[in-house]
């Protein structure tokens, strides 16, 4: 590292460098988004969101702060866009009302981008392009270039960064299928001739890299569903899979014609997803296969399969309210097959396996093993990419720590040195010349939560009153003070949430006795003539916090209020 | 069925029925307990707690509502205890201030039971009695046997039940170890000569019935743990894993003697559990080998050892603690290797993965694969006790629906019709006699949940509040009307909590037009002479609700107090 010290005090001056900032997706999955900066011109490779973290009570989603953009505005030139999954489009509705650029990315996600935009209104005052593989599009000092990969979404790219400092592949989220549903395989000859005329640096997908081996082709979940299928033939068939997967679809689609079933989509996602999908012709729907939900009274059991969402056990999703007794259409009975083609994503697991548990009980059989395989590479197909593309640096993106770490002894096995694999955090600025690469400085980074229509509003603070809220119930004291002559004119009156059932007769006793304290606490003040507002307010909430702790162990949030009159 | 039916109406008036009623523990893994009643007899088997879901806010734990056994206090006999852990224990110190009858157990348990009564101040008014392995107690119309088998604590035992309906064994939890760390194989002898005798029904731990084959022996554990120390010989290795594991607490001893390092123990319940086992001769400890853990600046990171609580992510144990550098006494450093001996219990893989990267990224190496075992018995083990005991009915327990459900599947395939094998919910009575069984009638179950000092107090309302002050947050509004008069002469006054932060400029604009809106419905109200505190109540909580869905789309708890002066 010391001799790369020397080299870069003598390299940065001479040529500008390559300046790559990841704004987001490096301490979780979720979140993707990196700028990549040369001179006057910044590009910004995806826009992702996150889902919110348990801990994060009300929030609807979590979107990067673009701070850095927005201070740079006049420079970003696009958002080039790898594929259709939330984790990397997500944002764009939010982020695209500061920053205002085209965005360009290949049919499919541009047709789901657009769906988006429509919802909020966005499809007038944004500029959209459809970029096709082995094009480039030339954005200030950057062309970008569109690979095709494969991925649990159809028409996933990679991307040829080329600056005057050299080219940058960015694997977007890949896995090498050499069987898949639909199109071709990842062009891996593409990534070859790249790498053998000299790649800079390569930012790979990290997810799997602590999985051995290789990640199956999506056929093979295909033939494991054709066997379901084959083997039950009575009753209907009830498949939940990520709305976004077109070609887990497209082969549920294909069992279900092969066997004479009618296949009926169900899930506001998951109908538009495959709605657009069919539209832009990256699914392929036999005539009279799709049914209305409003048909499935009319069909035969062994005649019917519902392809729906719900495969993460979301409380809201279709699936979980069949589970729950309240979808409207849709009652799960014995004879029922129900198929999870997904697996759980950390953190979903007693939920989904809540959702098996209830419908098992109502008698169906529930099939929730080998019907599923990731999008993600696996520690060969890392190899294989590091292999083909041969980059002086490696940048491992896409995942938490572990997972980027994992890559980076990858990287390392492969005969990177040590000094030449990155693990960035968010906002740091890795800067890069044909010669040499170094951390050089941080942007500012962070992560907005949207609750409603409010982005930003609901920071921590207001999150760890919710938390204190959730844990330990609120307890409201008002009271009126005569302002001339001080005296207590009326209250103090009690108003609790989340503190005790108030109808034990327990807790009125715990609650007079509650008020009985707050008005003892009143009077000391107003006896020794203490009555202003923040005194007498701390003097009652100080008195009932004691209370409650002596009389219950626990901590409610104490808000009193007082009036003048 | 229909047969059975017909029998029971003859068989059932002619001999008292055996009755198995469970109390808990058959809808989750936790809260594990079930009473056997015959005529004037009622014994309990286990005093579980569970843990609480994600969705109970503020609440500690949860226990079995026994209702039942309190309405028939005087026929209850006694608590039998078959092994040390919360989900068997936990509950006791909660249900014996209603149900004071002795504890049976083995010596392992009752010492961990009593160390639970010591915190609780219930040593003096309980009473404990150990039994040995192979002994047999009578407890009115029962005589119960304890017989050896294995688990993740010591001391596990099964039991035989013994009623003039008939011999049915409980299994608790357990596991085929042949080679145990301490003490003796499960004795499979004896459950093989009361299955060559009879045994009416057996209920058997479901917990890993998804899982096919053989739960390896925990002495694997023990040489993968010496694997790693072997080859980790330069820096400090910490080991996470349960506190109640005491044999592989024994194995981690055994490897750090072997290999010269002292050992440190850190975390209260692991010293707890570790201390009563070595006081009962339950895990053997080298003279010298412990270290306070206030030495450990004094010893070389190379000869020492931490064996610490948090393999499961829990944000206040001792290596979550190190993970957040706010533990006192261990600060993690690169050159520590860190193991986690222990698998995610669900619902915990997002806390153990976000520990996992903390040490990660302050260079320590973390193993979290192949250095743990499971405690339960896979369906290879499930069959063989089956096989010995060939039970005439079959009643899978310990688990969620899909573990119980997997059982009956193994059940059916050894051959027990469907008919005697039976799913029970909790609160289910199973009655049989010798020619008969059947679900005859429910009782009353349910899960209280236990919050500071309060057992119960916390119910549904009341989490239904703290969810929604949680995902909403809270609008208190006071204001004073003149009662002889009707006219408004304080207030209104807003307080929120979990809403918006307050010192964003916009939030003070939006808070401030919510005041105008309370004050516009207070006058509305008080100019049409209505100011009844219900009345004008309803109409400030309309307006702000309608107010705040408009501006954010949130939808607040909003709770207005009118005061009277």
């Amino acid at each position: 590292m010391s001799k790369n010290k020397k080299n870069t005090a003598a390299a940065l001056p001479a040529a500008p460098g390559l300046k790559i900032i990841p704004l987001g997706g490096l301490e979780q999955i979720g979140m993707n988004m990196t700028a990549f900066e040369y001179e006057d011109s910044i590009i910004v490779v995806d826009c992702g969101l996150a889902f919110p973290e348990d801990d994060m009570y009300g929030v609807d989603l979590v979107i990067p702060d673009v701070t850095y953009l927005e201070e740079n505005i006049e420079k970003v030139r696009a958002f080039v866009i790898t594929h259709g999954h939330e984790d990397h489009i997500g944002a764009l509705p939010y982020i695209l009302q500061k920053i205002n650029v085209p965005i360009y990315a290949t049919k499919l996600t541009i047709g789901i981008i657009e769906n988006k935009f429509k919802e909020h209104g966005l499809l007038e005052t944004t500029k959209r392009k459809v970029v096709k593989f082995g094009q480039t599009i030339s954005l200030g000092a950057f062309r970008v270039e569109f690979i095709r990969t494969n991925h649990s979404i159809v028409d996933a790219a990679a991307l040829a960064i080329y600056s005057p400092a050299g080219v940058v592949i960015h694997t977007g989220d890949f896995k090498v299928d050499y069987t898949p549903v639909f199109g071709d395989a990842i062009d891996l000859q593409r990534f070859a001739e790249l790498g053998k005329k000299g790649v800079l640096a390569l930012l790979c997908d990290s997810t799997n890299s602590e999985r051995p081996g290789y990640t199956p082709s999506e056929k093979t979940v295909g033939v494991a569903i054709d066997h379901i299928f084959q083997e039950h033939t009575h009753g209907r068939i009830i498949i939940a899979t990520f709305a976004s997967n077109v070609d887990r679809v497209q082969q549920i689609i294909n069992s279900a014609y092969k066997y004479g079933r009618r296949v009926v989509i169900e899930g506001r996602s998951m109908v538009n997803v495959i709605t657009t999908a069919a539209e832009l012709g990256r699914i392929s729907i036999p005539d009279n296969t799709l049914a209305d939900i409003d048909e499935i009274n009319k069909i035969s059991d062994k005649k019917l399969t519902i392809i729906t969402t719900g495969s993460q056990g979301e409380s809201m999703a279709a699936l979980s309210r069949m589970a729950d007794d309240v979808h409207k259409k849709v009652q799960i009975k014995p004879g029922d097959t129900i198929i999870f083609s997904s697996h759980p994503i950390p953190g979903n697991e007693k939920a989904v396996t809540g959702v098996i548990n209830k419908l098992l009980e109502k008698g169906a059989d529930v099939i929730f093993q080998d019907v599923h395989v990731s999008g993600h590479p696996c520690q060969e197909e890392v190899k294989l990419l590091y292999s083909l593309v041969h980059p002086k640096y490696a940048v491992p993106v896409h995942g938490e720590y572990r997972h980027l770490r994992a890559q980076a002894k990858i990287a390392q096995d492969l005969g990177i040195p040590k000094e030449r694999i990155f693990l960035l955090r968010s906002g740091d600025i890795l800067e890069m010349t044909p010669e040499d690469a170094k951390i050089n400085g941080r942007v500012h980074v962070g992560a907005l939560m949207v609750d409603g229509i409010g982005v930003g509003d609901v920071g921590n603070a207001v999150l760890r009153d919710r938390q204190k809220l959730a844990e330990e119930g609120v307890i409201f004291v008002s009271y009126a003070i005569a302002a001339d002559v001080g005296q207590l004119v009326s209250g103090p009156a009690i108003i609790t949430r989340g503190v005790v059932y108030q109808k034990l007769s327990e807790s009125e006793e715990l609650m007079n006795a509650a008020e009985e304290i707050a008005y003892d606490a009143i009077m000391r003040c107003v006896d020794s003539d203490h009555t202003e507002e923040n005194y007498v307010n701390s003097a009652v909430k100080d008195a009932l916090t004691e209370y409650f702790w002596k009389r219950t162990k626990r901590r409610p949030v104490v808000l009193p209020a007082m009036l003048e009159v």
